[in-house]
């Protein structure tokens, strides 16, 4: 089948949102098992909340608990080697704004494809979703850059690339393309077809888009036998899930 | 396998909440297929929310435009006879503490096992989203009540029960109950397993939940092949949805 007749599937994210690393690590596997175009669409968490008038999960304590024990359980299912953070209510707070425009930088520097705003978006949220790390200075986006093999000048270009007005810009723009699709969260999933929209909301809805997009759902891992299911945690509101001990499958 | 050793799963629920009815039929149609006791807990999700300190989606414009079209679609994939009221926030306004003091009364009144408090939860659940009636005033409970064949003394008696002290009393212990569990939303699902209640918020994680009872999800009908996947509908932001023209197959 041609490259031409696959359907193209946008996926809005900000990689302060795990339920975004989740859907995005999917839409990955599928990509090579769907007759898709994942297009990548970094966008800035914050700016839905405010375009959209929704909130943060953390301002509801029962939910915010809720989160953690659900991510733990989704994190073996889905086969994403996920820790929450000592202080995820800190790097709730530290934000994403400097990460989204490093991205979108990487973004407007790719040359067809978007090979290294995958790995550089991955490399970020294992940063704050698996190993504690800060994602809020620039220091600690050139440590990702360096860490994947970037050289260093190119890492220093797109480091002053993030910090310019066309980035800023262009980062506000796909968010408000975003919340024009109707975002309130992240991820924000775009399936085309037909010349129409068809938006998915979260990572829970993979078996109505399958169907939506003409393909079929095989479960969070396509290509392998679900191996982490014995490690699915039990509910623990008091406390903390790690994975440190997960291999690093992806 | 003796009765005995069925696991206790506790369903939380307001016929308020659409994604309730969907996690009710689900439970109902695995009652037979899983080694499960389900237990129906009628709650009052305005106190929920108050309780956990969230909020109803209808707050936030853009979250409340995609649920409609979400469950839209889920309604379809779980053959679950669903049409948008005319005004669904009229609905969620007029409220359902009379409804569920009143759901409380039955259950109450139940001599073993929930059979009245099943079909009188659905018959009001398609009082709201499906045939867009009433569920706020007494007379329309009696309506559902006499509508299921029950005599007009026992209803009468019912009306009289769901404004005692006792029952308005009861229904404040299940929502406080369904708050200490973590409720910030319905449906909430409790699995005890091994002595351990495990928490399942939403209609969306059957699949992590039966791994966790021990069990097998087989898609939300496991008696049946699919026969609505082809009436999935669109994502329409402006369009009401309609199911008048399926099948009542419950």
């Amino acid at each position: 089948m041609s490259r031409g007749s696959r359907k193209l599937v946008e996926l809005f994210y900000d990689v302060v949102s795990p339920y975004s690393w989740l859907g995005f690590e999917v839409l990955r596997r599928y990509t090579d098992v769907w007759n898709i175009n994942l297009k990548l669409r970094p966008a800035f968490l914050g700016g839905v909340y405010k375009g959209s008038g929704n909130r943060s999960p953390d301002n509801v304590p029962s939910k915010y608990l809720y989160m953690r024990t659900d991510l733990a359980r989704l994190s073996a299912y889905f086969d994403v080697p996920m820790a929450s953070p000592a202080d995820p209510c800190n790097v709730i707070e530290k934000g994403s704004l400097v990460a989204m425009r490093f991205l979108t930088a990487v973004a407007e520097r790719e040359l067809g494809g978007d090979c290294r705003l995958e790995q550089i978006s991955r490399e970020l949220w294992m940063r704050i979703w698996s190993r504690d790390q800060d994602i809020s200075q620039l220091a600690s986006l050139s440590e990702a850059g360096l860490k994947l093999g970037l050289p260093g000048s190119e890492v220093e270009e797109l480091v002053k690339l993030a910090t310019s007005q066309s980035v800023k810009d262009k980062l506000k723009a796909t968010t408000e393309e975003a919340v024009q699709y109707g975002a309130f969260g992240f991820p924000l999933i775009v399936c085309h077809v037909n010349g129409r929209p068809e938006i998915f909301f979260g990572s829970d809805r993979f078996e109505l888009m399958a169907h939506c997009i003409g393909e079929k759902w095989m479960g969070p891992q396509p290509n392998k036998l679900f191996r982490c299911f014995a490690k699915i945690p039990s509910h623990r509101h008091n406390q903390t899930f790690t994975y440190r001990n997960l291999a690093m499958t992806m």
